[in-house]
């Protein structure tokens, strides 16, 4: 399948996520880490050196964003693009899943309306889907 | 605040969903509800009905959507427009929240860019948010 339209898919990756098992493992004594040493920092800027490093051209761009409203599922990214539906993912961690939210991504900007088939999604991170959004306008 | 765009605001109801109270009440020998029958069904009957019987205009439209991909944490609702961040709202039901989330929906479709002042969101609904997504071409 190829996208209808010409403005490139995003992966917004929230920056102020922590991860739900960084979460987990705190106890309330536990001070919050500062907004530089933050899950959701500390994955978008891996993904971004990644995406730079790449010689053939990414169909999609990542976005930093604060706050997608999934807090206690972190860390967060969500797919967004002009006619497709928009995906909110959760539970993320830089170690077990970073390379396929970037097949994922993929996927999605080369989807015609953001609806990934269920064995096309890669395999960790199908069931991180947190909630979905209809397209705009149809 | 005034909507930037003239385009109106959906409120998309999920018509397949089933509330998170009654899942929980189910065990697994009880047959799931026919598609008459879901909770999320008898939402957005109840709630095009209330908005047909309203003399004044309406800054939104109700729109029935099949999944939001909430499925733990029906019923479910999600909040659009042009350039503006969208909102799943969930765990919502027809006894509890159908008057607020009619007034959330109003003062979605009067923010500018979709964020609803804590304060401003109506108490019923204010905790149910489950995620959020950046808006499209910003």
């Amino acid at each position: 399948m190829t996208a209808t339209t010409t403005a490139k898919a995003r992966l917004n990756i929230c920056v102020t996520c922590r991860a739900s098992s960084t979460a987990a493992s705190q106890n309330s004594n536990t001070p919050p880490a500062p907004a530089a040493e933050r899950d959701g920092k500390v994955l978008y800027d891996a993904l971004s050196h990644e995406m730079a490093t790449r010689a053939d051209p990414v169909a999609f761009e990542i976005v930093p964003v604060e706050c997608l409203s999934n807090c206690k599922s972190g860390c967060s990214v969500a797919l967004s693009a002009a006619g497709k539906w928009g995906y909110v993912y959760g539970n993320l961690s830089i170690n077990d899943h970073s390379a396929d939210i970037l097949k994922l991504a993929e996927a999605y900007a080369n989807s015609d309306d953001g609806i990934i088939p269920w064995r096309e999604r890669p395999e960790t991170v199908r069931r991180n889907v947190i909630a979905r959004i209809p397209p705009i306008g149809n």
